[in-house]
């Protein structure tokens, strides 16, 4: 049976990523050796890491004067990263979630941290937006998909502060205009390849600013010196990475993608809304993810839960129950996920519902 | 023609890690997705991990009280997290080679730093042994095998206080008395498995004694906490790591290896010491690593450099070259390397020196 891969990260990537890294699992660029075990110092491995960054670059439309970076912690360590490299004293944040509150708990070793909104006393199931940035921020952090309870900020906001963000779960699934952030961060392992590898993408010259010493492996200097090859990065996981961005390019990139994406998250948000059995957790179309769709069954319909649940995954449906602390469902419908497998899930909870 | 692979790291893997790392890219534990594409919190993922770390308990023979840990970062923010988790105030430090130096350069954030000894007035050609350390160090910070100078330590040293150690390069090549460190750790990329992973193996009553609050992903106590799930760790390289414990058991263990690594590394010590045109650059036979031989051109055939890595290559052998603070060559001969290349590497040293 056909297996639909639901699941919020590690989650769904391009066969075509699948394919390539098994090959080079065995054997990397005709060498004979397994991509896992070359020195990442290797011109073959370099060339890997340049055209990584190159793709990110022209797929974003990054601007000159960043850096593009392949580090390793994940998304968490970033968390710890960005205030220590960007903040002087002074940082806002914007808590959609509980990933923009673990990022802004590693802001409080640096000063003050002001959080400008929260979406807490709904459960995060919106995104505020009558927000005020205090002017003397050195930033303003947000996340802008809430992988957990399915929000997002689809558009590049205007605020008078520079922003980092939090693309772990919608970066590449829209273009951006990163000229408004002076960090882009993301855990690799939704729309970019597997764990193990975080991109960063960073604006130089807001570097060296906060007067602070920063461990050597704290210090994004450290890495930008070293074309991300201060020490040895995930080399698998950078090799991946790159297919996936082969692949997004060669599917017309983040353009193309986002009309696709827009295409996907309408017909799944479609049925929910129709389907008498589920309700979205999101009111506001406008704050809905295009990346994880959360939703609950519908008042009433509360003790079919358990029997959905089995219901879809006898049908193929892989990954779809929500995180503990929204309960429900979640539907994750990254860049990698075809229309099909979209259509798939709606056939599903149709057939369910004639069924009740 | 059959390549020999003789990179210091990442490094020859075993056909078996290869193997099933491919197969698993594609369809993991009868999933039908990815391993690279399933959750870290999926039972599937989970089994991998929790056999990861009971293998390397009963490998290492990890006394109670001890936590095995998969993180990410590399060996180099280890180096950070080491001095951050447990020292107090005072750490000593036996400085054998840049990495050790490097090491130590991240202790000093936190207190007084004692190097006890150093073998930098020779290059790092020698492990420095009549050295004292404080007895109100917090610890003793060794590097048990310098991967670039070709040293290695290959006991477990007697010292009057708790070591730490950077066994990066030599884990798992031969039996260690785990109860003599507060910590262990090694990036995976020689004897383990790809990069993307770090083993860290931490004596739990050794942490939380020094008042300080540690950022959340620099706190092992968040790792333990989480069983090494705090957030998503590199599920590939740890799958591959996996096959590597999984491998290295069925061989007979680290015992087992410890005589092979002796015979690899008897015999291509003797060629070198035979050979007229090569010699070891570490003279003393105690010092030699059995992970990384290192050797320059014998005096007098110093032109024969380049020749002699065209030739080499020309047979197969990869990686060869010395790292450049050394210059030369390096033979890294870790676990996975089968005696037939050491033997196809002596045969391309004694033609070659036929020739001449
Ligand atoms: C929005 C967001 N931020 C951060 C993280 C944490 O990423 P990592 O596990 O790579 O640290 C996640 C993980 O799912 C996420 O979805
Ligand atoms: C002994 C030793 N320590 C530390 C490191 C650094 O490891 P990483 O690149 O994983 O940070 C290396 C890398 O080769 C090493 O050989
Ligand atoms: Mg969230
Ligand atoms: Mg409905
Ligand atoms: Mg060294
Ligand atoms: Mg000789």
């Amino acid at each position: 049976m056909k297996k639909h891969n639901f699941y919020a990260g590690p989650s769904i990537l391009p066969e075509f990523t699948k394919q390539k890294t098994a090959e080079a699992a065995v054997d990397f660029a005709g060498t004979g050796l397994s991509v896992m075990e070359v020195s990442h110092r290797s011109k073959e491995f370099v060339a890997v890491m340049d055209e990584a960054v190159a793709l990110v670059k022209e797929l974003l439309k990054v601007p000159e004067g960043y850096s593009v970076l392949f580090l390793q912690g994940g998304a968490s360590l970033s968390f710890l990263m960005a205030p220590y490299n960007l903040m002087k004293s002074k940082a806002a944040y914007l808590v959609t979630g509980s990933w923009a509150s673990k990022a802004m708990k590693e802001a409080k070793y640096f000063g003050e941290v002001v959080e400008v909104a929260s979406s807490k006393d709904k459960n995060f199931n919106y995104i505020p937006k009558a927000f005020e940035v205090p002017a003397d921020a050195d930033y303003l952090h947000i996340t802008t998909n809430n992988t957990i309870f399915g929000t997002e900020i689809k558009t590049d906001l205007d605020v008078p502060v520079p922003m980092i963000a939090d693309m772990s779960s919608d970066i590449f699934s829209r273009p951006i205009d990163v000229a408004k952030y002076d960090m882009i961060y993301a855990g690799a392992q939704k729309n970019l390849g597997p764990s193990g590898a975080t991109l960063v993408i960073i604006k130089d010259e807001a570097l060296d600013k906060t007067g602070r010493t920063i461990p050597t492996m704290l210090d994004f200097q450290t890495h930008i010196k070293n074309d991300s090859m201060f020490n040895t990065p995930s080399t698998i996981a950078v090799y991946a990475c790159l297919q996936t961005l082969i692949w997004l390019k060669d599917k017309g990139g983040v353009e193309a993608m986002e009309k696709i994406n827009i295409e996907k998250a309408d017909l799944l948000y479609a049925e929910l809304d129709r389907n008498k059995l589920f309700v979205p957790t999101v009111p506001a179309a406008e704050d809905r993810s295009r990346m994880n769709v959360t939703f609950v069954m519908a008042e009433g319909y509360e003790a079919l839960e358990k029997e959905f649940n089995e219901f879809a995954t006898s049908k193929g449906m892989i990954g779809l129950k929500g995180h503990r602390s929204v309960g429900g469902f979640r539907a994750s419908i990254y860049n990698a996920m075809p229309v099909e497998s979209v259509q798939a899930l709606i056939d599903v909870m149709a057939e369910f519902e004639a069924n009740h």
